[in-house]
């Protein structure tokens, strides 16, 4: 008990010590925090602005002072004293008034400082215009409403500032400039018009000095949407029984036994980076966890240089033990991504308007019952158009060449061969035109070729060149937008027959969108198992611990992988997946 | 509008197909399902056991039927007919009657199986009899309330078995029992007495066939709270305005400067894994998100084989804007972990209950406001126990061989050398026991010497010699059962100055329990974050993204990391991390 009283009083001097040091500091308002002052000694209101030396910031005071936020700044706070910590995005003096606009998590207020008696100095005025853009610094003043409404700001009030400190300087000179990184198309028609000349921040320019990029309002709805998206997929999961489960990335050799792979010594054995949580997912579920999922990072170390692949990404992964059919993950699919769609459209409809303004984009439309096609199916929708894809046909140039004229003829789109994927998007541009009313910008493509398939697929039980597979799709409307889109998707098809399969898959998916969820029912039986991967060329050896695990008893089981960054890229319709990284990997692009 | 119908008409087709499918099914009951059957071909009863074939499990059809929980089955069932799928855990027949143990996620429910005309067959007898340990089955019957209490199982309900088919097999011998894996210490000490023997399960063992080991009670319920602790983490930071976020695992050069990383070959690069999110979400609050949370891997290339380190674990880092003091981080720290274990308290009593039952542990004691000590204090509180420590003193040999003789007097311990890790263990363990008393296993040390944190820890505003700095420790009381604890933690001490620092904080680490969280205020200013990475020795240049984010501007920030198994591992009071880890990476073991 002495013990106890001892760490007591020792708690009671320390609390004790930092009470006395807060009322020094409160005593002496913040005149101590601004001893580097503006230039003119003389100025009897000195303390009202300058630097706050490093000093002061090193955790020496609680002053009981309160921040306000500025996105909290509204109407209802008019007449009120406030204080803000924020950027000074721009500032612009004349004479004996400076307006400053101060941003903070790319919501904007516009201050006021005019020169008045025992108020504001000059020696103010002088030193706001002093700042450089992007500081950060704490604002006094009083809350106003104008009479006349406020353009080019957030918030609709006004600030009547009293005080400012910079507590840490920006560089004058920056990679951009925070406005011109934040026009729009709209913008730059407009400057057109006026014959104004608007500076271009390219992408590159951008990823590289990534943290001045993410500033931008845009940027800032777009991780903080991407904040939800795995906040609505965690909260649905759990509401149904899901466990959220941490398995390694680091894995003995080939993951999944891919090629594109990121390989490395563990301890003097060769290892590699895990390219899904897949084959761990699923030994969770041998393991008795019933249900699971998974957030986190994904790496694949192919050469994708397109607008939507990634070195590395966020993978939302579930996995889960089905009773009869692989619909059971379908329908849990459906009613995840109706939650996720309805509260983002619930609750970031601010972060939707600010990216909206930046790169103006049409609401998702999504049916509450999400549209289910097969593979077949869809081919027959081309069929019923007049095109014809046999997927196990002859794939010879005169079936290319009827197939080019029958474009032709229907579209009058000079197509020399199916196969080339240029031609083939520039048909399916025009396909989707046709067939792209549905009503829905996302659904779901089901029952693939097995050929074109993992190994761990299951086979349909009535026709195993068919798989228990399927694909989800969004947004076929921006298709037109991204058209680099099937640049590289056919550079992974070896064998002629799963040529033929992607001719037909490459149809399908333009049709529908873009592909952004992948899945399946899985193969429980070992031997089963063991045969297809050997059929798919792989080493059985390298998977012993994985498929051992179906050798205990396995249940049936099914499960899907999401790119997180595509859900959100597609979600706002982004034009680059890059967009939807906060600091992208790719083949040229490891820093910042 | 013709393609809407269209589609909605080929939907239907299939919805009919499934739909004729269903009926065809339900019509058949399950005889369909158990074609291989039981080896009696005269049984009349047949179709009520038998293997099911694959092909059924393909995803052949949805028959409307409904499978129960084993985990939901109690008295308020009495009398009802259930579909259960779960594993064989055990079978025990005799003439005309048969036990099963049917298992499903750790939870366990007796099956009683008795012939009787029309309705069990001595071929289903039989059949149970030959079933494997582990294979996945598929049991209907009648819930049951016997008159006798029900030992050995979770469940406090029969059933009344009628049919039984084995969905798929276990092979008939396991690396181990199920029932041997799940014995606790008090289950040997009583078969010692009794003069039974059983099989001791060791760990390696476990982790070789994980999948198998995971399927205990207590495994079930250690997952299932790593699930709720990432989940309530979240849950309180995303209602104190955090944003989620994912930083790059795959990092140029080498990770904060250190050298325990992986390193890899990025397209010609030279990259690495990232040891923490550290720098990047610093980066994140440079990036105007004001509060940042990332749960994700983290991978640390180091040689320890102690009972709390991995080669990968899951961090749970935060970075917050801070307006005046890294007190502001401890306060949601504070109210953070009271929340998590507040969480696990309400939701997890069965899954602590299960872990208790194998090993038995303590609650955690933990205040509603968390106790803080400065380093300093720490140092008093020994003092004031007549062990005097000076930080910044000599270490000559005299002066620890008067320590040595204090500690000797003091509690009849014989020790050479304070700075032996091995003695100084001893001494800590009574210091323990001497001081350990505060009712709180849970509580911060603050103000750590400057010279044994990382080189972007903030100083003192009023004495350098110290930083910003914090750790948080959970179970003291562990301690004793831990003895490898220090075995290594003198490795990674350089100089002088830091080894008389190390001597200190593992004076007081182990007076206060196991780390598991380390926090700090940040250097935000670029030039005193220049020369503190200098002063650590650390190439600068391949830190340049990263200081040159704090020169556009930077926020006073703070942040946290934390690991999710030694929270585990500490909350539940687990002998070893490898516990906490559903597929355990050391420097030994990349498999599973």
């Amino acid at each position: 008990m002495e013990q106890t009283d001892e760490v007591a009083s020792l708690s009671k001097k320390a609390q004790k010590k930092a009470e006395r040091l807060s009322k020094k500091m409160a005593a002496a308002s913040l005149s101590t925090a601004a001893t580097a002052g503006g230039d003119l000694a003389e100025d009897a209101l000195a303390a009202n602005y300058g630097d706050v030396p490093l000093l002061e910031l090193q955790s020496k005071a609680i002053t009981g002072r309160k921040w306000k936020k500025v996105s909290e700044l509204d109407a209802s706070l008019n007449g009120q004293s406030v204080l803000l910590r924020g950027r000074c995005h721009t500032t612009r003096g004349k004479g004996k008034i400076a307006f400053l606009i101060l941003r903070e998590a790319g919501h904007t207020v516009q201050c006021v400082f005019q020169v008045e008696d025992n108020v504001v100095s000059k020696g103010l005025i002088k030193y706001i215009n002093s700042l450089s853009k992007e500081s950060i610094i704490d604002v006094e003043g009083t809350v106003d409403i104008p009479s006349a409404p406020i353009n080019g700001t957030t918030q609709q009030v006004e600030l009547k500032g009293r005080k400012v400190y910079c507590v840490s300087k920006a560089r004058p000179v920056l990679p951009f400039n925070l406005e011109d990184a934040s026009r729009s198309e709209k913008d730059f028609q407009k400057a057109e018009q006026e014959d104004l000349q608007y500076v271009r921040v390219n992408q590159d320019t951008r990823l590289n000095n990534r943290v001045l990029d993410l500033r931008t309002s845009a940027n800032q709805a777009v991780f903080r949407i991407q904040s939800y998206v795995s906040m609505f997929f965690r909260q649905f999961l759990v509401s149904r029984g899901f466990v959220e489960i941490h398995t390694p990335k680091l894995i003995a050799g080939a993951s999944e036994g891919g090629a594109a792979v990121f390989s490395l010594d563990y301890y003097g054995q060769p290892a590699c980076l895990a390219q899904s949580p897949q084959l761990h997912k699923q030994m969770a579920i041998c393991a008795d966890l019933g249900r699971v999922f998974e957030i986190g990072p994904v790496f694949r170390a192919e050469n994708s240089f397109t607008h939507r692949h990634l070195c590395e990404f966020t993978g939302l992964d579930l996995e889960m033990e089905i009773k009869e059919h692989y619909f059971e993950v379908l329908d849990i699919l459906d009613e995840l991504f109706v939650f996720v769609f309805d509260g983002l459209h619930q609750h970031c409809s601010k972060e939707l308007e600010a990216i909206n303004e930046q790169y103006p984009f049409e609401p998702l439309k999504y049916l509450k019952k999400t549209l289910r096609l097969t593979f077949e199916e869809g081919l027959q929708l081309l069929k019923d158009d007049g095109i014809e894809l046999d997927p196990f046909g002859d794939l010879d140039t005169a079936s290319e060449r009827r197939l080019g004229t029958l474009v032709k003829e229907k579209y009058g789109l000079c197509v020399t061969c199916v196969v080339n994927v240029v031609s083939c998007l520039r048909v399916v541009q025009i396909l989707f035109v046709t067939f792209g009313r549905y009503n829905t910008d996302f659904y779901i493509l089901h029952r693939y070729p097995l050929a074109v398939r993992p190994f761990y697929t299951m086979p349909c039980f009535d026709n195993p060149q068919y798989s228990n597979s399927f694909d989800v799709f969004i947004r076929g409307s921006t298709l037109s937008k991204m058209s680099s889109k099937l640049s590289l998707s056919l550079t992974s098809v070896k064998g002629v027959e799963e040529r033929k399969f992607y001719v037909c898959i490459l149809f399908l998916q333009c049709l529908a969108g873009e592909e952004i969820i992948s899945g399946a029912q899985r193969v429980h039986d070992p031997e089963l198992l063991t045969s297809r991967a050997e059929a798919c060329g792989i080493n059985v050896k390298s998977l012993s611990t994985y498929i051992d695990s179906f050798r205990w008893g396995a249940v049936p089981h099914g499960g899907v992988g999401v790119g997180l960054e595509r859900v959100v890229m597609l979600y706002c319709a982004l034009n680059n997946i890059r967009k939807a990284s906060m600091f992208p990997r790719d083949p040229t692009r490891l820093a910042p």
